[in-house]
């Protein structure tokens, strides 16, 4: 088998009317992606409520998530945290000068 | 719960006379690892061979794969693979003069 490296910071399209999200890797309970934000953020009331733990790098630019205790966390390039499931959050807030590129790593429940 | 994230290019000990590797997050079927090289190469004749699907990303420094059928790839930040599992590898080179930080996640298949 022939195996090759791919670069997550090219194939980022010039314009981005809305925020990119790729999936690079699909595993029984693991899904890795890779997302790109320009000035994108959440709608004000819109948390994101998850089934599972996503384990989250932000990889390039900078990004504030908020979250619902009133809490929120800037992150810069090699800044990494779990999002345990069912802690609502949302993205506060993206550059709007550079794109922002995050690896998500969402963690599916093995099931029972 | 008090969220808060943590930088993947700090806490790096100012002498590296092995490779660093640290277990970011267990959960099942999934281990997250940051490892930092300085100059460290596996041995010669020493291949990985392992049971799980490996994701590797590499965040700074340079680095060099090689594997069993004499291909290798050189890795720059943001280039990833996925090593399948039993697919022999080795860490020909890594760069002597930065630290090298990989992000590796390893991916243990679903218990039938």
């Amino acid at each position: 088998m022939k195996i090759s490296s791919s670069c997550i910071f090219t194939d980022i399209p010039t314009e981005l009317p809305e925020e990119l999200c790729q999936t690079l890797l699909t595993k029984p309970n693991v899904r890795i992606e890779r997302i790109v934000s320009k000035g994108h953020c959440s709608a004000e009331h819109d948390w994101y409520d998850q089934n599972q733990d996503e384990w989250v790098l932000l990889l390039q630019g900078r990004a504030r998530l908020a979250f619902t205790n009133a809490d929120s966390i800037e992150l810069n390039p090699g800044d990494y945290l779990l999002i345990p499931a069912h802690c609502k959050h949302r993205v506060d807030w993206t550059s709007p000068d550079t794109e922002t590129v995050w690896l998500a790593i969402h963690l599916f429940a093995a099931e029972a």
